[in-house]
């Protein structure tokens, strides 16, 4: 329908019989990374340690405000280890995940180091620092991290040595609200890195026992450590090694067993096309902040003990009124601000149930039922970024749309494209 | 192919076209809720008072082990506010959330009271107290709500007291990790219960500044109060009003802005029916804790930045080694064990990645491609519950498989039930 986004991940058509029946899957922005997580060697200190040494090892510098640095608004820059040491120090992963427990000490600022996965793609031309070599354990591609250069505390002067370094090769961090024009390759590497280091920095503090928690993992776990060197002074009379032990901290229920509080949080948040009971016309909604003329999906997050397809009936009533029979799963999208996972969907609306209301919540100036051709018209001449000028070819009080960028967009292109229609899903 | 389970919600057919078209939505245990949560009444204190006071309204009680009140193994026992008052008092909802929050005191322990929904079947004759005639601002339906009857501080005797009063009625509270012998509405009903106290328990402590929080909206958000009560002593002089301020606590980033750390966590998990490249087999695997001759569908949690093809795709090779291609959303199923959203979908194997490796993430004691044919056999005779015997029918080295309550079931049943063929899912 409408066209596509440069580099945007399209799975590869494969030519058995069961996937020409399967169509094919959608892939939105933010999703599609090159990079293996390798997740069960992040708690490998041999292997962070080796990967972070490596020659190939790229690593992508992110700001205070998560900015991330990079050559140009499309694409990210990639500095060596030698550029963050002076901050990282030569060898941050020396220690195991115990050992820096059991070292743990409140008044020591420590960098955040992420590692994101090694290239999977085999082609280290386009991201990273371009060299290649690194394999352990027979995993094999180049090593990314990302590094918070936050100058915080004693940290500060390192970190902003390491920016300085990186500006004089001429990069910057990328500023705005939305990092919607990156490559889709990157921005889906810079998702991973944003919603980890967001996340570490709104997570100071246990949630159960509200001591101060650790980063161990490269950036993957918070820990609760059960003891703390802060103002212990360590003093040896000459004639033995001298001893001390931590100050012990309260126990706390997240070191009894596996807690959630110790990972990363991502909020699963419905997004939706509805379709008229007929099939013919589309629900959209506009809030007060949209430009005029402009309407998207109805979204929302979903709820405890909710399933996702409870919470598209559930929201679409709520803020709209309109009464959604049944809905069907259609593709999901990472969504880093700040740690949202997208779920679009497509339900259709009950007979009788299309009325629409915009009284329960009031979060909508306005929803409304379009016809599919309109629709499909806004598809070719109403799509821009939220705050970009609308397209040539876009006549004055049509509809306006959201960005390709936007799973919002793919589900309406979805719906006008045919997929309420009796073409196989897979 | 199996049969179903008892009150399993299916979403009726209707006659539109489309609808037709679309297929049946597949409605999975512990969704299926017949409360309508009307979330943006839980801010009206007004409504939740009059909800609360009302004779139509249904408390279930929830003890410090998650266990709910229950007649039986598959019914809740519900109870009216005449029985919850010695612990919430005859009117918890007197005061908006901004005056409790002036009020806060980290001092005085408050009893949690979850407003769930308004019963939006129209029908209480099997769930709740049984009567019905509630109404505010055009919203019908009998109110319910859980209490939890942790006997903590002094709360403690008047906690008792309500549980007493509880079993007088001769109601037990129903132990076991899982719960799922409950009627399939009110096991809906009980994971958004569960799933919100064990949230509200889990974090007494702000996560960005460590201050205790405290729980408003009927225990759907946790806020971090700009002052404290607590050692404040309001001493008056007899000759005016007596003067006190609350004491100040420090700035803390959840006041600013809307922050997801105020509100309940969900864990995004996917889980994942993979059949081979020609389709003609499935993907299974077993861990060291399963029974004999038991196996299930691979699953993981979603990870940050992730979309959740890519998070099914990345988990099937940890665990497994599998390659898989085009994935799938099949459907979703809560569970509330502590807050999992099950995000069920179906992929492929590509052609030349089928060869199974356990020696990834080590997770799995064993993982076979079995064929479809052996799968249906055991979807006949080998489904049970984790912890009982097999059923009737069952040879002795055969395949085991979950039961019907599990989505890992439900998956299995669709791949095996033609959900790869040609016919249309929407």
């Amino acid at each position: 329908m409408s066209a596509p986004i440069p580099d945007l991940p399209v799975l590869a058509e494969d030519d058995s019989m069961l996937s020409r029946r399967f169509g094919r899957e959608v892939a939105n922005y933010f999703s599609g990374s090159p990079l293996n997580r390798v997740s069960f060697l992040r708690t490998d200190y041999g292997f962070l340690a080796s990967a972070f040494a490596h020659a190939s090892a790229s690593f992508l510098l992110v700001d205070q405000n998560l900015s991330p640095l990079a050559r140009d608004p499309a694409n990210l820059a990639w500095v060596g280890t030698d550029d963050v040491a002076p901050l990282t120090g030569p060898a941050p992963f020396a220690r195991s995940e115990k050992e820096q427990v059991a070292a743990y000490n409140s008044e020591v600022a420590r960098p955040l180091i992420l590692f994101l996965g090694l290239d999977g793609t085999g082609d280290t031309s386009k991201t990273g620092t371009g060299a290649g070599g690194f394999e352990y354990r027979g995993y094999k591609g180049s090593p990314f991290f990302a590094v918070d250069v936050t100058p915080k505390g004693s940290l500060a002067d390192a970190a902003n040595s390491v920016v300085e370094r990186a500006k004089a090769k001429g990069f910057t961090f990328l500023p705005g609200a939305r990092h919607v024009n990156l490559n889709a390759p990157e921005a889906a590497i810079y998702a991973q890195a944003r919603a980890l280091l967001d996340w570490n920095a709104r997570n100071p503090y246990c949630g159960a026992c509200s001591h101060a928690t650790m980063s161990v993992n490269a950036g993957t776990k918070r820990v609760c450590p059960p003891t703390d060197w802060a103002g212990v002074t360590v003093v040896g009379d000459g004639s033995s090694e001298p001893k001390a032990e931590p100050r012990a901290r309260p126990d706390c229920p997240t070191r009894h067993g596996v807690s959630n509080l110790s990972f990363p949080r991502t909020d699963p948040t419905v997004i939706m096309a509805i379709v008229s009971a007929d099939g013919a016309r589309l629900l959209l909604g506009r809030q007060r902040r949209f430009p005029p003329g402009w309407y998207s999906t109805l979204a929302g997050f979903l709820e405890p003990g909710e399933s996702i397809e409870e919470a598209v009936r559930r929201e679409t009533w709520e803020e709209s009124g309109v009464a959604v029979g049944r809905v069907v799963l259609h593709s999901s999208q990472p969504w880093p601000y700040p740690a949202n996972l997208m779920i679009g969907a497509v339900g259709q609306a009950l007979p009788g149930g299309e009325t629409i209301d915009l009284g329960h919540d009031q979060e909508l100036e306005a929803a409304r039922w379009f016809p599919l051709d309109e629709v499909r018209e806004a598809l070719l001449t109403g799509v821009s970024g939220l705050g970009e000028p609308a397209p040539a070819g876009y006549k004055e009080g049509g509809l306006r749309l959201p960005p390709q960028t936007a799973i919002a967009n793919r589900l309406i292109d979805a719906v006008c494209s045919g997929y309420l229609s009796a073409v196989p899903k897979i």
